[in-house]
């Protein structure tokens, strides 16, 4: 038997099966089925394959470095600081070039603070009082700027005072100027370089094209007609945000610059290039002074001739750029297509099934292809099967369409249910 | 015959083709079949589409911008120092507000060094020294502060020293307070400010809520009652992360604010808010002093009267907080549907095969059913084929499951490689 | 009848319907069939699953937080700055330890430099001047260092000067040293602390190994022998680039250190290790002298004896340091699986969509393996149907494979649009 076996198993291996089919001799289903068939291929072969590119394999999580320098001088003539001369080490901070950098352009200047008592400023709720016992000493003024010592400063006659504090002072009083000290910072620019690398594909490539010249871009600045030049005017940064450079530059914002590698790695690499895109990233439209603008409080600390500390402390308004990287890059891959093509062939079976529906429930002669499609196979039971002879007696009340029993068929039939009713 | 053939194959163009099926008068097998088609279904719409929603497409490259500002002061009274007051523009480094920054909590601070000639440290083990032929002059001292000159400076009579270096002079020999120097920056908060934007939908937000008023952000704190609150108090983040701040702030360490977007952009976009996770970010109980901690050492240069530079080492202990931002937003999207949807359909073929081996192998009356569902096609051949005759006889062998031929076949058959044994 | 509508339903609720196959006999479309099963088989396990595990759910955005810490002192003595000994707080930039950190090599020195005027630097062209009317007062230099004030400054009886500016004079005129100031600092270390955090699988791995004795990290140096050590020594990290530290300790650079998580979740956790990979992120072949190399400027502000503001001016060439974290940890998820494995079957439908077309199409008794495959259903029409009777009249001019009819009918059968030409 063993020797049988193995021979049957051998002969059976290299038999070929295939699935039987009927030809339903029917126009209208025919011609169904072939629509659906059309329709399916073309949102295959146009969507999935031609737009959304679905036979590649994506990268997004790309690495990326970027450098950026700012260029411009600037001359301002204040009461405080009198004649001065801006350049890139006092207004550019963190001076390093890296992909997040600040460009002072208002400033609320408070020099020769030293620690020592004062009155706290007036404009600090928690800072008002009528008498020393208001002012709890070694307690910290709520959003202020120092220690209460336990007294209260009332100028002359006033009733009402402020504590004073041990803090920095004089503490900072002025308000924000109106005119942007640094309004001309509209014409700075500032050169980015963008270096990213793909690491799933192993593809580097910089914003900085390898054939550009000196000369370019020593001139050059970008714009729609200079899309790959990699140096921006700061004015024009912020106008293509829908912005006022000089009202941004009175209480400061964030603005992002988004450079967008969108490869198609089964292309030349050449065409692959960077897009930029530019953004308010702060609620410029917020009544809300905390989510509105941009500011922080930064000191340059000396010491006077008698080795005593004190500090010159900035209120820093300006315009925060944030470079952003993000990208993608596709090349085609075995894996991605065949489950593209996979899960449309699957749905070619849905449309198939679909018609199947139609076929043996919903046409004038349904009964007859019913017969056709399925053969009844019932072993030895009660009523012998004649192999290859179609049942033909089939219930019809099957042949209205809403009862409740069809209703339930169709609905599990969508998913791969059905079942014949006899 | 073109013109035939040209008819023929318009006529056959809307013939529709259905595959023949076989029912089994089964209820075993049915049922089995049912139950795994229910199972599927089931796993399919729960898991699949309910919780795991892989009928949408999905982003996770998201494009984000923070701001964050630190609020408060404090007082400290040091011999070093004397009386201070240490506000935003002394303890916050760096002071624009980054997404990193980072709050000095303890310091080590070594006033008036100028670049002079003193004994090196004692606690470097490379400076000990017998003689002046222990450091040779002009190398420098391993993890030490300056480059030998070529001395060997004993105290007194001892016999051991330390070798004599020219460096910043003279070189941090203090340790690290016990108590931190700005425990109370426990108390200090942080408003921390995060936009948002996916670029594959271009959805924006922000964390700051539209509808806030000012006066909820003036007064509110992040906290289980006030989760959209985006002002955190630095002693309760270091506290959720289960650390206690007076011990981290004297050794330092690195506390992660993590908000993670989840979004799901087919509901409305009030419907997307951000979710903060609080984690510490260096081994806490690691006793290694290089991977426990945090800190670093800064210095701010002065000149003294007669122009010579002098400066002040800090080496600065503190928290540094890093905020993260991750998300995912999921949109609706036919593709994942329909791939998630034809797998689906391939698993029910799955299913269907399962329970094909189960009728053709495993029940009693198995051979019959076999040669209903085969019907075998032998051209010209041996014997002459009965169309929809299936075969009558069997190799009865294969009854026992667990002969070798029927194990092959089996595993063979699981992937769809079945064929049968005659 | 709705009685027995619903016991008929019940009863076919469990039958289980079975395709019908047609068993060919031919053992070349057999084998073809088998050939074609075994690769698809072959491909799926090896590649699709063993390769790319694709039967994993894997996570890409990890969250990472980087401490970096660079040790090393150097002595230089050059003219300006009379001798010197550079500490960690003098040449790293900036101090605090983050993922991008800068380290001075070479150095540009203006001392002293005050706000008042002075002449503009001839390297500037935009300077240049014959006569007062060519400096317009109130203009900046173009790329310069300050605003014109209106004079043309000739020295003795040259044409040719530079107009005079308003600036922090005196103006930055030396070039770049040609041999690097802190060459030295090829032999300085770093220490790279990374923690990382699988969001998706809520697991988290610092690259500094728990085990790690104190003794290890005091002693270890990252490099082929010791794979797992955090300290990098930067000459040999810039030499694992390609590049030479003293060529671009001259000019600058930027040197990108990759740190790659790759984790099988399903494995051990201790399985999971970094892996470090160095690039340089500048373009170092490049003519261009603004893409090539890395500086920026930075000043030091001071006070004289008199109060008056003066700063000394850093050009800083270096080597910014950008460590950059990527990684994927994959661990095994039902659904990718499904869905791989649902492809594959979908793809042996493929495979027997093929043999289909072979046998009914391209051997030679193809037309009787067609008339078995196909069992025509005419419902009343012109011709009785006999069930189980397949056609026996076929078109011969099929017979002709490369007729226009048959190659369109092959291209469509290719993607499930088969039909019969009679």
């Amino acid at each position: 038997m063993g020797q049988a076996g193995c021979k049957g198993l051998y002969q059976s291996l290299f038999d070929y099966k295939t699935e039987k089919y009927v030809i339903a001799k029917n126009k209208k289903v025919g011609l169904l089925y072939r629509l659906l068939q059309v329709s399916i291929l073309t949102y295959l072969v146009v969507w999935v394959f031609l737009v959304k590119k679905c036979y590649q394999d994506t990268d997004t999580s790309l690495q990326s470095s970027i450098i950026t320098k700012v260029k411009g001088v600037t001359f301002t003539n204040t009461s405080e600081l009198g004649e001065r001369l801006w350049d890139v080490a006092d207004y550019v901070i963190p001076p390093q070039g890296e992909n997040v950098f600040f460009v002072i352009t208002n400033l609320v200047v408070t020099p020769n603070q030293r620690q020592e008592t004062c009155a706290e400023s007036e404009s600090i709720p928690d800072a008002l009082c009528y008498e020393d016992s208001d002012c709890p000493p070694g307690e910290p003024v709520v959003a202020g700027n120092g220690v209460r010592t336990g007294r209260c400063l009332r100028a002359g006659s006033e009733q009402k005072g402020t504590c004073e504090i041990f803090a920095w002072c004089p503490v900072e009083t002025k308000s924000r100027p109106a005119k942007p000290l640094l309004g001309e910072a509209e014409d700075f620019t500032v050169y980015i370089r963008n270096f990213i690398r793909f690491p799933k594909f192993n593809f580097s490539k910089t914003n900085v094209l390898d054939t550009t010249d000196r000369a370019f871009l020593k001139s050059c600045k970008f714009g729609p007609k200079d899309p790959y030049c990699p140096i921006f005017r700061l004015g024009s940064v912020v106008s293509w945000t829908g912005s006022s450079f000089q009202e941004i530059a009175v209480q400061g914002g964030v603005i992002g610059i988004q450079i967008e590698w969108d490869c198609d790695l089964d292309r030349a690499p050449s065409e692959c290039y960077p897009r930029y895109y530019f953004n308010r990233l702060d609620n410029r439209f917020s009544e809300n002074s905390l989510s509105s603008g941009y500011n922080f409080r930064f000191a340059k600390y000396y010491r006077d001739a008698a080795g005593v500390e004190l500090r010159t402390l900035f209120k820093a308004y300006g315009i925060r750029f944030d470079v952003m990287v993000n990208g993608k890059a596709g090349k085609f891959n075995i894996i991605p297509t065949v489950i593209n093509v996979g899960s449309g062939v699957a749905l070619m079976g849905v449309g198939s099934f679909f018609c199947d529906l139609v076929l043996i429930y919903f046409i004038k002669k349904s009964h007859f292809y019913r017969d056709k499609k399925y053969e009844e196979a019932r072993a030895a039971g009660r009523r012998q099967d004649h192999p290859g002879h179609g049942q033909e007696t089939s219930f019809p009340g099957l042949a209205l369409p809403l009862s409740p029993q069809v209703t339930l068929d169709q609905s599990q039939a969508a998913l791969g249910l059905s079942f014949s009713v006899r």
